[in-house]
């Protein structure tokens, strides 16, 4: 990220912050003097590609800017269990304030990153991009994306504004998707292509016909993918879409499709498993 | 939610809403007129628990007031694939516009209440109560533990301002656990309770003479935490932590503890398969 | 502006509020009791394009939802010097204390139709598009870009983030149009097409056979802007930039480019000659 | 601007880099590794008043606190065609994320500054003040205000909270201009004058007898402003007021009035022409 | 408080319940349904004058929606102990969440009134107006300031932006009283007057000399106030200010001063003694 | 306070300037060229207890952080009339714009302190410990509540959220007090200790009975406290409430109360008498 996405992120990370302590931390408060210091390690409990250590740093450094933070691993590396990930050291009171807010972001960035990865794994060689979608959480979409394209993935459209995907309920409003292709030409900022979801091969003729840059192939078969491949011809890029898992992917991106998006890389997270572990 | 907690919800809507729509849909914006008119159904496509239908209505009429929202199910009912949520009715923009976001909070909040209710289901009988954790997505924790609640699960403090839990960084940093939790004794605001981590059947002693009000039972076997809770004797109420599964829990929960908390319900949700149908 | 878009502007709306009236109007609170009621005419004192109705009422709205607002003409109409443009009535002190902004805020938008219009008309027939810039006053764009488009005018990207334009400092930092081309299609979101800039007919052969999108002519002679529009033969739109004014604008676009983008439509308004007239 | 003025200015130019950059720059993050540096020069292309340099600086290093920044003149001086204005280095992504930004800043502000120069210049030697107005940029005033002075212009009263100034609407209001400036004089904060505006001299007559302090002349004629001053023989302050362009500003300002107040000084600012010229 | 006003109130009782209620009321959450439904009644405890009921209100309000407010006094009204204030009806769980937040502000504003009415009430007839300082809470002024208006007090500058108050330090920056007014003349917005400090009858002989509007006798004792008044024989407004009491008020006031002004009004203020009491 | 709470103060200041300063202090800004330098001492002119001296730091550095601050006493001292406080040095400027706000938070914060030791000191030796309550200035509760625990006082819950106190009309909407204890043990986080308000001696048998952890004695006899606390015998915690002084508490105190509550401590603060002495 560079300095301008920092500044974005300490806002969310101050955000997550407030929303773990709020007034204040009554346990640290009571039990400790605020005068101990200590030193925590990162340790990987299962394998994991590591994503957002940045982040991780960050929210040590929002709850106290003294706190001295070490990367020992670096990001987008894959991680064996046990693996030692950072230490920071300083004051103990923030250390424990801040573990919570930083492993819940950093949790679940490598946890995607994780995930992405193994699907990038699975189609290599085929020429397919992993993509992700919209289906972020709420508020992290900014984390949510970077962690893809740190797992090797590729970004879709960020947003609703700087993408045009037409769907099947615009195509409808539309008239077609001959109308729709051509209305949208005619209205939408030149910056942008046009990508629009079809059903069916019967679709993407037509699709193809009115010169959608990129054609999303929504639920179809294999084979029907083949055939879509087979068709275009290089005329449009291809997105495989709908329920992608593990299991399917390598068949789909064996049809020669340029992406496949992939909403359980942001959807359905499994958190890394990642401990704090804290030396006095 | 009641009055109060829905301006939290609409605050964190709104900028849910900003993150995906920014300045504007630019397909929406080319494609359609704004004039068409629709209505869209929510359809289960699994088999879950509902839960978020307000947040799911209020992300629709936070973009468009005017949009009509009609609950086809109730909070907490269990439905079976193919079960109509909720319809919306009004201007298609609007709804096309709303859609991404309204189901990535919905779809969130199902799967966790989807998953708590396996989880209690599974500790039906056992007296144990199912507790959610601090290890939520960041900014959506009001959320995440609603969902929870609606799932069957109890919910464990807020954050780190509603209760007290001293874990072994706060004990080596007191000295000890008698010192900890007579200092916070000392300490802590009286309308708070004392919880305190052990990782053995001999710190629990310790913690129980030293009056502790609830142990938290850190990664215990089962055949430990059975002798806890005899020793215990209902001198504390004791709540079983640490890499809780489905096949685990009832084990767990057999051996009498009161509270059994699982991280997962938050920090690895599965999203609920759920579409949006649109007819105009 | 769609619902959505409304939330936006009340926001923007609000803060220009604030800004103006801080604590309290001292005179309306020194010489009005707050009591009296009155309407008033917006007026053109001059011709103009009408642009931003919805958003002068609003303003008066935000100071006070009781006052009535009727607009008297339709958004995007050219009026002739005394044009009643709006009537608002109510409670005078409200209006009194919203006039300024809301003038503010209207004058700037219907100066920016206004010679927006100017623009398209002189190109008419030509096919070319007059197009608006990122040179917006901060905080305004959204209300700018609007004003251009009921002038008649075509947006370009509304910012950094969607719409890719390669300009010389990027293409030499990367060695060169035709890596920038290249390092630019691997690594942008397929939803995004390219527009490069080039200074001469040398550069935009390298473009073209780079594969750009569109192509940017910057600060090029008519003569040239011909050759290129030749050479091109469709491959790539073309959009010329530098320094445009309604005395060269009609060359220029006799020359066949697609696109003509115009600083100064957004850079250096001038703000319509509007009076509100008030009758107690 | 002082210390304090500068947290305003931050908040601002925060606000302003979040509209332009949003989730990020999509051309910076594909054509740059982020690792290049270069400088950058601000070149005045054409004569200009400097205003705004410290809003320049601050805009490049709102988005990269490393950047280097010198200014090679001062603010208030007026330059050449050619003239270099200031120098940045460090980071090329971070001077071309920037850039836009700042200078729609910049070249607002000079162009401010040098039409208000211009004005000040044109009545020089008549004692004559050139007054700004309200008709600011909304969400810029503290900037647009700043660079009136720069320019060598004086404010007139910040916003509706710093000055009483009783307008025709306030007067028929109150029941005429004796009792609106005796109800003014009981009710506001003694810390307040009052000014009132007039269409003629017998309204001049009767404010001059109800003890008002400044008298805003609007649109008077010239002789009826010689008539005014030489009435009024110093009781109370003129202000002439009304479509006031630099061809009658001198005549205007040779009747003796004390302020020119001058609308288009900021509703309709020719921005500086400057450009950013990069070297890597 | 006029529309406007009311928007800024609402701002600060949304932070002031976000502040108090956080996440949710634990009482009202496990102890009631939410279902329940009431009345209650604000009671004067002892003798007060009634400010901020529309405060009071709103924040209700601001909670709830649907509850139903009724007034049962008017602001500014002079109260025995006993008198019902206001009635709030509707869902008990509503009133009981905005009580504690609804009377905080409830009964400092009515504090500041009863205070400010004595104050007022002990000059009668000797002309001397009372006013406030900027020695009220933090955030909470413009609420602060209203209160004094409606316990008939004399709103002073509202802050530092609104009137120029020349003190010692000040003064001396400026090499003495004549060069600091000399140097404020020249460079304040002409709608501003000038008031300076003075601590003793020399000092005020300067400041009368170069010209002050407003002149604030500080700390001075009775006979040099008397001086003072005859000495200044209206040639500029005379401020007393110095630890004023409800004991030394009246001898000041009849001095002849214009203004006294009272820190304690808002820095000391006794909350006035207010019960809500509710049936079910 | 610990570096994250910081965080929290420096909002709440920074809108506290914000409302003092707005765009400008009109008087520095007139009467001071911005280069003056000097110091400023902060002198007690009474005996206080010193509370907020970070936060009176802070104040000063949030204008200017060049600005340089010396604590010359300690927090929690008591001083005698006449001590030297804290030491400022640096722009003059500043100094004065930040010195009201410094001060109005410094003066609250030092007189909450000073009243509650007196409440403290009264009824040493007696076991009792003095409690502030949820009455305190909205907005200001973390420094109000800060400033009681440095007087040596001890925090009631913090707000809603972190403590549960059932009051007579959660009783009544519960069907009593056992019911209203039942319902809340079953529905409350586990972490929270449950308070009930009885306002008898047989309410306060039921509550004990009912198992209430605190027993808050609303507005009872000394005779009836003796009385309950003999009967409650240690099986809660008792709290005295309801308009205490400092002349009952003592005797409150010799009942054997545990807590007694005091709201006076925050809703009638008496500002401490502190001034700035400023030298150049």
């Amino acid at each position: 990220m560079d300095h301008y996405e920092n500044t974005l992120r300490q806002r969310l990370i101050s955000a997550a912050l407030a929303e773990d302590i709020g007034p204040g931390d009554v346990t640290c408060n009571a039990v400790l003097t605020g005068d101990e210091t200590g030193s925590a390690r990162a340790i990987a409990k299962a394998g994991l590609v590591v994503a957002g250590l940045d982040t991780f740093r960050e929210t040590f450094l929002a709850v106290d800017p003294e706190l001295s933070f070490t990367a020992l691993t670096a990001e987008g590396e894959e991680v064996v269990p046990g693996a030692k990930l950072a230490e920071i050291a300083g004051s103990l009171k923030s250390i424990l304030m801040a573990e919570r807010t930083a492993l819940n972001l950093f949790q679940r960035m490598c946890g995607i990153a994780t995930t992405t990865r193994a699907f990038v794994r699975t189609v290599a060689g085929t020429g397919a991009k992993i993509l992700d979608t919209r289906k972020t959480a709420p508020g992290l979409r900014i984390l949510d994306k970077y962690a893809v394209r740190i797992g090797g993935g590729t970004n879709h459209r960020y947003a609703l504004f700087d993408g045009v995907l037409i769907k099947d309920n615009h195509i409808a409003a539309a008239g077609g998707i001959a109308p729709a292709i051509a209305m949208a030409r005619r209205r939408i900022t030149h910056t942008l292509k046009i990508e629009i979801e079809v059903k069916s091969i019967a679709e993407l003729t037509e699709a193809l016909a009115a010169g959608a840059d990129t054609v999303m192939l929504d639920n179809m078969s294999v084979a029907d993918m083949k055939t879509a491949v087979a068709m275009t011809a290089g005329r449009a890029s291809l997105e495989a879409s709908g329920n992608v898992t593990l299991k399917t992917v390598r068949r789909i991106a064996e049809t020669g499709v340029d992406f496949i998006s992939v909403g359980a890389l942001t959807h359905s997270v499994q958190a890394a498993d990642i401990s704090l572990l804290i030396a006095q």
